[in-house]
């Protein structure tokens, strides 16, 4: 047993016979330090993993504390997929349940997004006023691919917070994540190819497969700590994939988090493959405790990760502005870039370098995770009360979805279809999935700010899921 | 004999006779028509032929005058490309060269953009001002694709003058024209058909054939009037190929122009073999005369015309905003775009939606219009003064590029070579052709305000092209 499992199970311990009660924080950092002689990593894992466990939530700037109430709802055990390879057709259901949530009326427990209404729309404007004041008329020969220098800078930069040497020169901004994925995809695969996604996965990467005729290969996924490992090198063993596409930090629907000594395996593991990673890292500034995670790129020595992230969930939705860091594939990419689209927008790209020069954007972060964590203990206890007995939820440590299993004789998409009629949207599991499974679940949205509307729609859904199981 | 060409060679004859002067304006369309009878689209045609002859040349808003002098050179003869369908491999060439154009120390010929300093830059930025104050937080989701309406509003209305009935719901936007002619291309086909372009053709329709591993059948162009249809009727007869893609007005490279009853009867042989057409059409703003082309798709009854323009080349260079019109294909293409890139950059949609609101628009376009068909004389004169003799000319109607077709026994991938040694750029014939054929050829861009350097680097390619022609 790890140490910070020892550290944890003794905490555990402490709430279970009462000695730790509701509300009362947990032992800061500092304080854990000093006692025990452990260090301040260990601390936060275990904390992680009480929370985990739901039995301690953190609140941001303030530390842990034990919940009020063991949670009612387990975590659902990790997912077994049907092993092979196979070709992928999600696009129409994803589409059926995208255009549900565009119109405004419905309550968009479905959605993909956060509340617009999160961002700070007012201090963008200020900032686009700002850069396109110094924008330059060559900057549109200039700012061809990689992109506008001063924002890639500034990208940089908060990767050496985390302790990661990134130049300017090896990111390549893209228009979104999504469009980085497409290309980081496309520059490491050829049609027929197979390649590994977690089970369920982001519904964007099956459709980036299927877009691209490749193949998919789901591996077994812990809904708390990501992809299965053991699985993952039997399969990269066995099948020869091409590459592997993961959302390593809260991940899209589980909200799951590989903790940061399991995505260094994983980069090592795919190392001795020689099998190059797509990391889609677009959740990793809302987690909702002190501590950002490290991205698996963190630990690549071989140039073999191709990180993708954005400012769409984060900061400015709508601007279109993301960025890749391909590694040793940085060429290939920005040609592909060159090819498909020849550039991002400049002006979004200028607005961004602007207002993320001085500490808006951190200040704007703190106040974003702490609604974010806020709206997930409303909804979790919202799913908690009302939704049938056996029913299972996740507790994510970022991001702003929550995945539901609900008792296996319930039908997703026949949810789906009548919480429609009731003007409320979900998103049905077998989205996620390129084999239509995971029919019995669902994932919710916990980005909006808490109403009576989302509230009474929780109601509803927990009433027709309940009607479901008999 | 029809009835402009009449018109055209007494035209002809009263220039040849010296009846009609160099400098002298020749009769206006009212005259025209008042005195012989013949209608105000006749007139024109009989221009725009004398026009593409070298014996005239239209001043935007003052009529046509003749030319000082007889060009010197000819216009090159059409292309005869070898039958057969073709893998392509241009990229490497295509961004070496690309690459040499970006530094901004260089003369540069070789470029395919305009000067950044033609675009009204200031209007752009406060028409941003406007748009940004005017978004609303849930703009993130409402303008998914198929984009801001109100920029879609204001594209129709631009239709409409043109006498074509599209409405906002038909048009996709998209990140520049090249987004959406890759999104129409792959909406299309599937990895291994064969499709039609043009000899020359514009290199990214070649990249994007590479990129999604279609075979190019190239098919012969004359340099004023565009596609050989006869020889396009024969290759859909035998080869079957699953698209066309073509620019029908100012094409790149050759400056080319389809008339407007070309393109009916390119669109009416399409619709008997059920093929659809690609139209890339960025340059049709850019029309030197009083008159705008039509696009193919004002013909286009069937919806089989997958029209794409954008405002990167009259209007917004680095904004990356452009659209397609997909016919029958709409929805597949907003389909993609949903796929590839979510959605297009917000801000740049409401800023030209602000921009397009008034007549700066127009104004701005007859502005730009005057300055680039200066420069073409400007550039033309210069290379018929420095160039080897035996050298041919296009004398495009629009548009700014001018396609030089020198003597054979010269080798443009060497003049390029040698060129970028004394710091000037060109684009060299092999770039636009899926076999590197147009060993001879090069393409210079007259998108830059004419100055003593631009016209020292014209003289030192003569130079050199002189001494390779021995």
């Amino acid at each position: 047993m790890k140490l910070y499992e020892n550290y944890a199970d003794e905490i555990t311990r402490l709430i279970a016979s009462g000695t730790l009660r509701a509300g009362e924080p947990l032992p800061s950092v500092r304080q854990a330090r000093a006692s025990r002689g452990i260090s301040a990593s260990t601390v936060f894992q275990a904390y992680y993993l009480l929370e985990a466990r739901g039995l301690v939530r953190a609140r941001p700037r303030s530390g842990y504390y034990v919940l009020p109430r063991p949670a009612l709802c387990e975590a659902p055990p990790p997912s077994q997929p049907r092993p092979g390879s196979h070709n992928v057709a999600v696009s129409e259901l994803v589409f059926e349940v995208l255009s549900a949530v565009k119109s405004r009326n419905i309550a968009p427990l479905g959605s993909a997004f956060p509340s617009p209404e999160l961002f700070p729309l007012e201090a963008l404007r200020r900032a686009m006023g700002a850069g396109m004041r110094k924008l330059k008329p060559w900057s549109t020969v200039d700012d061809l691919p990689p992109g506008h220098e001063p924002l890639r800078r500034q990208i940089a930069k908060r990767y050496l917070r985390l302790g990661m040497g990134v130049t300017p020169e090896q990111i390549v901004l893209s228009n979104g994540a999504l469009d980085g994925l497409n290309l980081c995809l496309q520059a490491v695969t050829r049609p027929g190819d197979a390649v590994v996604v977690e089970s369920p996965c982001f519904y964007a990467a099956l459709q980036a497969l299927e877009r691209l005729g490749l193949k998919a290969i789901e591996v077994a996924t812990d809904s708390s700590a990501g992809i299965d490992l053991a699985a993952l090198a039997r399969v990269l063993e066995r099948r020869k994939p091409q590459a592997v596409w993961l959302m390593t930090s809260f991940q899209n629907p589980l909200g799951s988090l590989m903790p940061n000594e399991k995505k260094r395996a994983l980069v090592e593991l795919l190392t001795r493959h020689q099998v190059p990673l797509i990391e889609d890292d677009v959740y990793a500034e809302l987690h909702h405790g002190e501590q950002a995670p490290l991205p698996a790129k963190a630990f690549d020595t071989a140039g073999l990760v191709l990180h993708c992230s954005s400012f769409s969930k984060s900061l400015a939705p709508g601007y279109r502005v993301g960025w890749a860091l391909p590694g040793r594939f940085g060429e290939r990419v920005a040609r592909l870039k060159l090819m498909t689209s020849l550039s991002g927008s400049i002006p979004a790209q200028a607005a961004l370098a602007e207002y993320l020069q001085d500490g808006a954007f951190d200040r704007h972060l703190a106040q974003m995770r702490r609604r974010l964590a806020d709206q997930q203990c409303s909804l979790l206890a919202a799913v908690e009360q009302h939704f049938p007995p056996g029913t299972r939820l996740t507790r994510p440590l970022g991001g702003y979805f929550v995945w539901v299993e609900l008792p296996t004789q319930i039908d997703a998409l026949a949810l789906h279809r009548a919480a429609a009629q009731e003007a409320i949207s979900l998103a049905p599991g077998p989205m996620f999935s390129a084999r239509a499974e995971f029919r019995h679940c669902l994932r919710l949205n916990a980005g909006h700010p808490w109403t009576d509307q989302i509230g009474q729609a929780v109601a509803v859904l927990g009433r027709l899921a309940g009607a479901q199981a008999g």
